[in-house]
């Protein structure tokens, strides 16, 4: 693996589906863009916020499918078991600057979360 | 371009992406299996069926943010500006034998083409 960045992205990776978001944030700049299915956010809090809940709830195991990269940019695709299912693939074009992540545009299908979401919202009405 | 996958997967990408679903399917084997968001779909009617929509109908624009490969395997992540949505990004890593794709494991986020579908329903019965 000589690319720079995908060095990054898989230490980044292996250390948030290893249960480890605080090693993983380590790789994340401050300034991070993070643009997620549901829209874009900003900053290393709005990036914790939104990876805390797959790596310390949902998340079972993680499968790498396919890694490359170059000098500056990573892309990756995995799969994962989740709680709410048990193949919930994502993937990852990540930008990497003096050894942190700038920016991912992060792709993942949000309907068995969303109807997992609604399923735990249903439970607490009964 | 070096990587023999990449090309195909470029090729077909750029055929459906440009409305040229025919010139598409000549990249796809016949026993073609297709991990998409809603399950697996196995040979080239079901992939043709999956692809057409998105091609025919829903497609504006797309825009290649990431492309690599190697000998047999090809990531790649685009955004496409569709009637649903104005960012729909995928991701496919594909596999190739004998120059065409014989699996493709397919990533996208599908609320914004669930909710467009309801929308056109309930207009249905306004």
């Amino acid at each position: 693996m000589t690319s720079p960045a995908l060095q990054i992205a898989v230490a980044h990776h292996r250390a948030w589906t290893a249960g480890d978001l605080e090693a993983a944030m380590t790789y994340i700049a401050d300034d991070v863009v993070l643009d997620a299915p549901a829209g874009r956010l900003v900053g290393l809090r709005a990036y914790r916020e939104f990876l805390a809940p797959f790596a310390g709830q949902l998340l079972i195991r993680s499968e790498m499918l396919a890694a490359f990269g170059d000098e500056k940019t990573a892309l990756i695709m995995y799969d994962t078991e989740t709680v709410p299912a048990r193949s919930a693939p994502a993937a990852e074009c990540v930008t990497v600057r003096d050894g942190k992540i700038v920016h991912n545009r992060f792709i993942f299908d949000r309907v068995p979360f969303e109807e997992f979401r609604r399923g735990q919202a249903g439970d607490g009405v009964r």
